[in-house]
């Protein structure tokens, strides 16, 4: 990724810092002005990419021929764009940690022209990615013992959200995902059964089961609602007897009308033919409510292949986030637009019973755990790579803490955020200072 | 883009099918089963990723490597997976007319491993791409003659959705991109103002205002709403004044508050100080819902720049598409499943009152256009290469014919969608001889 996968106002915006030598440290901190509907909580993902766009930002010629001949910079722009590249200093929630409205997910401290120009790009890896780490956190807590596959690839919006989404679903614990190039990238688990297309290909559904047996038997999944799902899991039974499966090979998998009912029916026929130890895969428009339904009914289903409404997370397909400057050249500054109040200076987050969103100049609070550690100075990465087994460790810790009213699918209470009282004392400070108070709205910078 | 990104299970049942010689000439169609709600039509997209990946599919050492070490695949799978290529033949529907439910937005023939193989893309490609310009061409009807500029790109579902929401919204008609890449990659014009942090980032918004003017007098539009509005707009007056920018060069931008209030605020300000031509530009939120209201208000605006909701299709993120073979070495084939019922054979779409979904091997219907066009042969496109500016022509037109029932935002009635007699009589033979009619469902392929 380069300078120009940004947009525009940041590049024209970093231009004129550069020209007026507006290059003293500015702090930016992004995080989700407030919850989508029936979300309460988020887990932070995303912050791998943040991370390498930050180390490998700059322009290369091409893009700044570019600017030359479509955009109103000067020559001396194109010199100080050339040289650009972030030596900043980012402090981070690592991925995985459930966190809430207003608590930054991540503050950059740059020069004023880096930290502005990589906005887009911050907003861009952290919002899709936490809204779908978070979807996916939500159909794992649905899911009961039952193992989650991510099925998205197909519908994401885009290729990289398919990666995205198999990452995050992994750090949300799901155990595999059939996107193989993700697979490979992330180093989990590719799985995948056959489609309706393998058994419409041959002359009938016995032939098919009985070819995908002989070139699969390691690994037999059949997909039985093609034509009808009571014969297609007979004719299951019937080829896995034939070439003698074991049970612990086998599986069926259910992919339309009623989950609940079919998979009792597979189940006892699968029993009965002595498959015990056959699992039933179930997919087919999932999401966390659906999920919850099966799990509430007790649907003897093993394995949930979740697609769509998990990688496009479909009732909440973006989040409100922001990325908002709040200090700089050590003078804490905020923004007082109507609905978009912000609060200034640097922060951390203390948890403990509550949230406790502070300023980070404020001493540690004991007993309190920091959420915002530091993951880059200077431009370089501090410390070993993070690693997805960790992050997932972290989610499956996190998510174990919350209590029911804050992790139930419907209308959850999301744990309480309190803002301390040096960071109360400063934003009602700086909303007097700038002549602005929510009785008499002036700008001091009107003569 | 190779050939392991898709979905596990395609590179197996390919590897299936390459071991029985499975090689016939097959056939899928990729269609949306249905609008989503509020859709009564959408606008294809998607097309040339298609025709690049189809054109570069390969599996690449690194890939076959990876296969041989995680899959239960076998010596001569690799063989013939490194051998693969895409030597199909592409119909399709240009990018940028109307398509509704039912109606392939294309259809490949291809050797069968080589058709199954791609689903996966073709699908991903298709999906989100036909979803954004759809919810564009929404925005688009929803505002009148005020121009629109693309502001999706920091709330995208990854970086991929970025550029594909600004090749979207072009196609439906949006003037510029706010994403610089995207405005490179496809020769569109990059649009960009300031952002808040400008503004506080100097000790006053006068003079944030002065240093914008002073760099970019050609091109000068105020982002109003820091602080407090009003003031915002007296400041950028002020300065225009100060600087001497004509009028036809100023702007104002709103970003939050009651964009029409403010709006005309802006405007009465801006003509009593003599810059009637200076240019209203609107922010925050906006999707074809609040642009619809503002238009109806008559709220003088000029531009809007919309942002997330249309670039991750917020109220319609996926659509319900499938890619499903109905045909296979001559024989054509559909699926039973419940609610998930397809129509066999090739197909084409005719469009005059109505549209008429045939088989393709019927004569054409004189005074019908087609919409399915040939896009490749034998693995190579057909024809000069399609170009942006001619499928925003397309979408301009089709949605220009679109009847207010089926254009309007709420509760639209999409145009009808006919099958052919010849259509419907296949279908119906085909369910009879699979064994399986609505009253009886069996599965022949059972003893």
């Amino acid at each position: 990724m380069t300078g120009t996968h940004t947009d525009l106002y940041e590049i024209r915006m970093a231009a004129s810092y550069l020209r007026r030598g507006m290059t003293a440290p500015a702090t930016f901190s992004l995080f989700a002005r407030d919850l989508p509907a029936d979300r309460g909580f988020l887990i932070a993902a995303g912050l791998a990419d943040c991370l390498s766009f930050l180390e490998d930002l700059h322009f290369d010629e091409s893009e700044l021929d570019y600017l030359r001949t479509t955009t109103d910079l000067r020559d001396e722009d194109f010199d100080a764009l050339a040289r650009l590249r972030f030596t900043g200093d980012v402090m981070a929630v690592p991925e995985g940690r459930v966190v809430l409205a207003e608590e930054p997910l991540l503050e950059i401290t740059a020069p004023l022209p880096e930290a502005q120009l990589v906005e887009t790009a911050m907003l861009n890896s952290l919002t899709f990615a936490t809204a779908v780490a978070t979807k996916a956190a939500r159909c794992r807590l649905a899911a009961a013992d039952a193992r989650l596959i991510d099925f998205g690839a197909r519908r994401t919006q885009g290729r990289d959200a398919a990666f995205i989404a198999a990452r995050a679903s992994a750090i949300a614990g799901f155990t595999a995902t059939s996107h193989v190039a993700a697979a490979r990238r992330y180093g989990l688990t590719a799985a995948g059964t056959m489609a309706h297309s393998y058994v419409e290909a041959f002359p009938s559904e016995n032939a098919a089961f009985l070819a995908f047996a002989q070139d699969f038997p390691q690994n037999t999944v059949f997909l039985v609602d093609t034509y009808d799902t009571v014969a297609g899991i007979r004719a299951a039974i019937d080829v896995a007897r034939h070439y003698g499966i074991p049970g612990d090979k086998l599986g069926v998998r259910l992919d339309s009308g009623d989950l609940r009912a079919l998979a009792q029916v597979a189940r006892t026929m699968l029993d009965h033919a002595g498959f015990p130890q056959a699992q039933i895969v179930a997919s087919g428009g999932l999401d966390e409510y659906a999920l919850a339904r099966l799990t509430a009914l007790k649907a003897p289903i093993d394995v949930y292949g979740v697609g769509t409404r998990m990688g496009v997370s479909a009732d909440a397909p973006s989040l409100d986030t922001a990325y908002k400057l709040v200090e700089y050249a050590g003078r804490p500054v905020m923004k007082l637009s109507p609905g978009k109040l912000t609060t200034p200076g640097a922060k951390q987050v203390y948890r403990g019973d509550v949230d406790l969103l502070a300023l980070r100049t404020e001493s540690p609070r004991e007993g309190y755990e920091q959420l915002l550690l530091p993951a880059m100075r200077a431009g370089k990465r501090i410390g070993p790579p993070d690693t997805l087994t960790a992050a997932k460790k972290r989610c499956g810790r996190d998510l174990a803490r919350l209590p029911a009213s804050a992790s139930r699918l419907r209308d959850p209470r999301p744990q309480r955020v309190v803002r301390s009282g040096a960071l109360r004392q400063l934003t009602e400070k700086l909303a007097r200072d700038t002549g602005t108070t929510d009785r008499d709205r002036r700008n001091r910078a009107l003569p």
